[in-house]
């Protein structure tokens, strides 16, 4: 049994917090054999939380600059959990200081700085791997079964969304997501991104493009103390400030293997929760998936006989590993932040085993891609090319 | 109380039939004071049906020559449920002729013609009605009347399909349907008229498009007596034919209130045995529809406090008057033949009122707009403009 | 081509309109040769109705007394579309005067009554209908066509339920139907019948049951011109009358094949508009069905494989010869007056051919007989058998 | 902060493991402002299995005798995850030596027993607490906030099930859990405890009840080594062993607050792989639950206008503080492991602010009187009552 050192880095947030309960967690559900993961540093800026920080974790070192935990020879894995624009930098200073990395979704900000990393990981022989976990819920891994042992034929058309209701209301006050120069790719690369993880684990690479990115509320009031989802009763004397990100985002694609893709994805979704979903279809069967029913696939085939055709409700259970290690009977729920555990546990093995596992660095750097071409084919208005470097 | 003399052209097909019947039953609905109909002439080509006809309507004249009708003035309406390709010609012969017309959709195969169709109606004061019956379910008429309350405020997106299963297995044979000479449109004139026809009821026109129409699979085998849906056990005989109109259209467009919409329809959508849905969000809140629950409509309201909005299942009911008029309960059940019905009652009492109702031919011309629209962009793969006349 | 002469009693409700528009409309969906119908005469008490129906079915005959009908030579089916209260005088009158009837549902207001009637059709010879018209749904004769095929095994347990939301709310105010002198078996009989044709249609006889008669609201104001589902504001002046029959019922069976079942319905069921849905578990599979997809059916199959094995949502289609007469897609919305059309055909088809057709009066037996008993267990608070003749 | 030491026995098992992981996640997720836990001693019987737990959980003790933590004076939270069986008997042990017992449910074999234990906790002023976790998923505390603000009114009706297919299949062979010799009370109390836990939580006491329960299956083969959902291919030569208690139950219930209940529980409902669903109506509104969307409950209100009325879908979301804890969107995926780790947070804060919260001891003896309930009225055949004590 090893066990591999891991600094979380951005340790407070949503994010930062669900990392670090899944080194610890994942034995429980996925065993010591694959090696174990020791929470020994986490960093948080803010020294006010330092405290908290280490009640949660007893015995882990609170440090504030993530700068420290490159320099520590102690570190095995860099989990970055820490803003988007910071991705690039310390993903670098990490892999050049010989650490395996573990980063957060988007991997970079632009498709150049994604190649990069990869290619000094590749070079340094250090396992790498971006939070793309919506794919690694275990329902998407019978989802990938289904296709590669050819029981839906050849994929033809992919169809998916992402939307979410943060916007809807204009008057749900302006925040730093909607600022382009600070979120330049705005929802395109916020949640785009992660229908984009499917298209690239399910039905292969993209080719070509044509986005329309949509800015649907041109400005919002600055008002400060207002939580997610609450809008505001306007005094008249509020600053305004310009939105200039895209709300949302309306695609049309190709795949390297010829199926043709339609996707979208929108922040003013009004009345949508969370909604994400896709369509995968087939030349003898076709798939479809709803986050609703977090667990569960719908599958046609045209194996079955005709008068007895029809989407088969499958829940994922456990013949499928990763589902197994959590539960014991198929729809039992098994939620989002599981998923992480799954993937705590993979870059874990990963690591001990020398064996990467998808998605890593390289996965990382073909959906950098796809933003990128949203944003350029927007501007142009026009198709554009996808180079499969 | 006034009766229109129909005759029905086109009488043995499917829609032929539910026309006539449509005509015969619904005042035991919509009652007599509106008007009523009586099928004077009923028109098939085939000399062979003719006493199957006559014993479906006691009392009709069976022609085998639509220029018969139009010479008839014992006619009040003509009732096109030809061929597409026939629909521009008879049309216009009857407006000459002065007759009003109900016209099944594609109204013409061009928006020159529609547009000619319109002018020629409008000049001679005529009534005209485009067989778009998918909308005048009552569901669709409780849409339209959130909407223009304003419950959902400024409309910001459209989201629609129409799929189905026709030909989503390559192995299904050639079909006129799929011959560019004989159809030239394929499924957007056939099917994406459809969700067209939802744009222009409940959104508005659609001011720029751009449209990647996709021939998914390029050939089929030629086998006669072959049934819709059945597939073929290949001898290595057969000949091959190529299909030459669009499988599948992936379309982008904008509005004239300044919405955007992401549109697509398939005839390959291998296991979707009927697929109909669309998603409108507006500033206030959202509808959603699927025609799996045909007679529901889902709407969000962000008038709904904090921790009590999501959105409703409207079953359409009583309220609605031509719901009220078949069934005394919501949730019962109002068939898609129905709605036929509801046309079929609706256009006579346009001719008895004389006050033209939704769709007309005008209506029609839009549509047919747009589908021009995404043959001449996709071919140019870029963004085209429909003109505003 | 036989034509059969047709006369209906109470024409002007909505069942006798429904009735008179199926037999004129169903030869348009299932042709001429099984034989056609005509309606001559059409009865209603109110004189002030008769031009109304004169004008909605030309050349009818049109009376105020339904003992004209059956003195009528020229009448050969009697269509009994009357209060609940008068089936077994008028039918029992047709019958003896030699008249095939097809009679409303509920066929009598006793068991005794209800196999008074069966014998005397069985001795005359005469063709006998009631109408249990939400099992001839056609996506039910795929549900028997599986159960038959033993695709489910031996049916072990049989679920089903009927809600409506006529009385939820406490202040609706008092209405005949829940007046036990004018209709004593309330609920039960009234929507509790549908869905004892369907246990009759799919699983079989019931030999035993225990019922829990509910009044939930014992009182009601009595309000003059209250529409249905309006609510009163009160005066403090209003009378209140008694509820004195079961506004809802729950109920534990067994079944001839050995099954159990659990069946409940409900007129207090706030926020359902209209529910009926059924599950029945086998051994090898098993069967869901809800009104909210009124064409589809969700099956279960032990034969698929493990790791597949899902609900099938499969639309009835045109392999099932009573949906192909109406539509020529799956999922295509047959609605609930359709299925009226399918009875018309039926019973038409069984007169000229002499064959009855499910479900007759013996039927109509059976299912009076389990609402005997649900009344007589509710009282008793025990479990009561049903005597299988 | 204060830290509570804990002892979790039967460690190995699913649930042992998920109490484990359950107590040392909770910070990460709840804060320790409420206390936090320390797993100080996990118990197995299993010798073999000491190494694996110790690896899972570094520092903790591993012991085989459940008696060394009763006597073990550094233990404050005894937590038993033992075969049903002996919940009793530690139980009592682990209060008479002074410790707070968090039981896994059922509490106990009968309501003697469990009214014993209930009464010894309260007279030593321990906490306790059952595991019937399903109600603490968040969302149903949005439907206990819902009926507890009167938004549906006077609850009249409650309908539930829960449904599993261990058992749809005869072949699938003999096992201790259809043993009545080691499981008396079988699908009743294994499965139907959680459906009465959710009637204690949502409506009420139950006061007089009739059940059905039902073996479906009289005799299985013995067969060894097949896994859970494995069918056997007979050779001639198995033994056979005859099913003991009941594979399903059929209930009818009075609540103490008026209200009238419908409830199943079945292990051999082919198909559905976990289905658990209630339905709850109300004089003003009603709710409506289903597993398969795990976080979503359907809220009905009659104070929505007229035309607008219609199940509203909410996903429960950060408003409720259970839900906030893990995720920052509302349907995003809250797991039922998720509930335990919520259940150890709420022991804890029990235990060091000295208030129970439910569902104490006091619960489990409720539930356990219902289980009674069904296996003496389902022998006797008659409605029995239940005693409010």
């Amino acid at each position: 049994m090893t066990e591999i050192r891991v600094a979380v880095l951005g340790a407070s947030g949503w994010m930062g917090k669900v990392h670090t309960m899944a080194y610890e967690t994942f034995p429980h559900f996925f065993g010591t054999e694959g090696g174990t993961a020791r929470v020994v540093t986490l960093v948080d800026r803010n020294p006010a939380r330092a405290q908290e920080l280490a009640a949660r974790v007893p015995g882990a070192r609170i440090v504030q600059d993530w700068r420290e935990v490159i320099a520590d020879p102690e570190v095995d894995l860099v989990d970055i959990c820490l803003p988007d624009n910071l991705h690039y930098e310390v993903a670098k200073a990490a892999l050049e200081a010989g650490k395996h990395v573990f980063c957060e979704k988007p991997l970079a900000e632009s498709a150049e700085e994604a190649r990069e990393l990869a290619d000094i990981a590749k070079a340094r022989g250090l396992i790498t791997r971006v939070g793309h976990g919506f794919p690694r819920n275990p329902v998407h891994d019978l989802a990938k079964e289904i296709i590669d042992a050819g029981e839906i034929g050849e994929i033809t058309m992919f169809k998916g969304c992402q939307h979410v209701d943060m916007y809807g209301d204009p008057m749900v006050p302006y925040m730093w997501r909607a600022d382009g120069s600070l979120a330049p790719t705005g929802i395109v690369g916020d949640t785009g991104s992660h229908v984009f993880s499917f298209m690239e684990f399910l039905v292969g690479r993209v080719t070509s493009l044509i986005a329309n990115n949509i800015i649907v509320t041109p400005r919002r009031p600055k008002i400060e103390g207002l939580g997610l989802g609450e809008t505001a009763e306007l005094t008249g004397s509020e600053e305004w400030a310009d939105i200039t990100n895209p709300d949302a985002s309306q695609i049309l694609c190709t795949f390297e293997n010829g199926a043709n893709g339609i996707v979208d994805f929108s922040r003013v979704a009004t009345g949508r929760k969370f909604m994400q979903t896709y369509e995968i279809y087939g030349t003898k069967g076709s798939l479809a998936y709803t986050f609703d029913e977090v667990n569960r696939l719908r599958f046609y085939t045209n194996a079955d006989p005709i008068g007895r055709r029809g989407y088969r409700e499958i829940d994922v259970g456990p013949e499928h590993p990763t589902y197994a290690a959590f539960l014991p009977l198929p729809n039992f729920a098994l939620g989002y932040n599981e998923t992480k555990i799954i993937e705590a546990a993979e870059v874990i093995r990963s690591i001990v085993s020398g064996k990467a596992m998808w998605p890593t660095f390289e996965t990382g750097h073909h959906i950098t891609q796809i933003v990128d071409a949203c944003m350029s084919s927007s501007r142009q208005r026009a198709w554009v090319d996808i180079p499969q470097s």
